[in-house]
């Protein structure tokens, strides 16, 4: 995975957040390159609501030159265009590299800038890529622990791509075709009882339609019994 | 787009960080339900950085069932998981459905509960989705003004891309949240009538499975109004 390079940050709050942000989508090893208020920050550990108990590490360097020497690849963030022949690529293109690069064993890097002017140019010129946010035109500020969240977000999103969403079903089972339609036959003789078919030609279509919304939600057991016990009460029978 | 409503949001710093993650990716329509702190916000407007100078718009609620109402499909994000049978969606498979309903004139919103203890049951069980994210197991806890930072991201990033696929539904339009709750409204109180809540105490919980069985199948229009001719046919009332 890649690591997080923060360079000149100003505030240990800033720090502590951007590592919250990393913590939450799995990246583990933060760098900081002369960090205003120092290290170790009480602020940084208070907003990082305990991301270096074990799950950030973090090293300090005195220039940007030192924290990018093991990488082979070093990714600058930045919001302006700049004036450098360098490959310029969006957050998702850019962990897709990132992605590639891993699989042939390469080590990466991602560089942020201190909260106000972000990167310099000679910063900038110490990476190979660079990667800008697709903001809006009109309203693009956004901050050092958002950056960090984004970029953390998305190398998380392609890096597990193929790990599904857990869909809860709770402690009831999937129906059974037999007990869905033991449901819907018992509904149309029902419905035949109180005449709501009134023209028998559209009665297969209507029935179609009242299945087709039932089958569609994938009902549990559970919820096939509710709709029973809604219908009983429905037609006055007694609720056993 | 989709809107992003705000449930019962605490501070109005959070409620102005949200705002600015918004205006970040373009997100325009912002809904508070019962702001605890009140609306207008001077520290909502601070942290917004100007995002509620022409760019990001607000409505007030004071109900999830109001703020919903003109939705034709409600997600609800969570972080944990509950024991309601609602589909999962990660905000990426949740963007890509949202941009298919939007291709077919669907309106969607995303609801996000408060900063302690997120949406409550009352308040999932108003959406047809749930939204998780998956960060690391180890560290999950992501705040609000973050939670909205990645979605206005991920809806910016996928609805961006030109080569969208378009998905259509069938002539029939998709209900809104207005139609479903005029039809669960008149079935709880038909149910009442029956005697079908013998427990007090189970109502809320089974009031809860009901919606999310109706909810869970995308119902259309034309097809709510075949659930309200089924109940009038079982309660008795002449078809008319």
């Amino acid at each position: 995975m890649p690591d997080i390079i923060l360079v000149k940050s100003q505030m240990g709050e800033n720090i502590g957040a951007a590592a919250r942000a990393m913590a939450n989508f799995g990246i583990t090893h933060l760098k900081l390159v002369a960090p205003r208020d120092g290290w170790p920050s009480e602020s940084a550990t208070a907003n990082a609501v305990g991301a270096f108990d074990g799950i950030v590490s973090v090293e300090v360097f005195e220039t940007v030159k030192d924290a990018v020497a093991p990488y082979h690849s070093v990714y600058a963030t930045t919001a302006r265009t700049r004036d450098m022949r360098k490959k310029v690529f969006t957050p998702t293109d850019a962990v897709s590299k990132i992605i590639q690069q891993q699989n042939t064993d390469q080590k990466t890097a991602i560089l942020f800038g201190g909260e106000r002017a972000g990167l310099d140019n000679d910063d900038i010129a110490m990476a190979q890529n660079i990667i800008t946010f697709p903001t809006n035109p009109d309203f693009s500020s956004l901050n050092l622990a958002q950056s960090v969240l984004l970029l953390s977000f998305e190398y998380h999103r392609q890096n597990n791509k193929t790990d599904e969403p857990f869909v809860p079903t709770g402690k009831s089972e999937i129906a059974t075709q037999e007990e869905l339609n033991e449901f819907l036959n018992r509904l149309e003789c029902e419905l035949d009882k109180k005449r709501f078919f009134r023209n028998e030609d559209m009665r297969p279509t209507m029935l179609r339609n009242i299945r087709s919304m039932i089958l569609r939600s994938d009902l549990t057991d559970q919820e096939v019994k509710t709709f029973q016990g809604i219908l009983s009460a429905l037609i006055g029978n007694k609720v056993s």
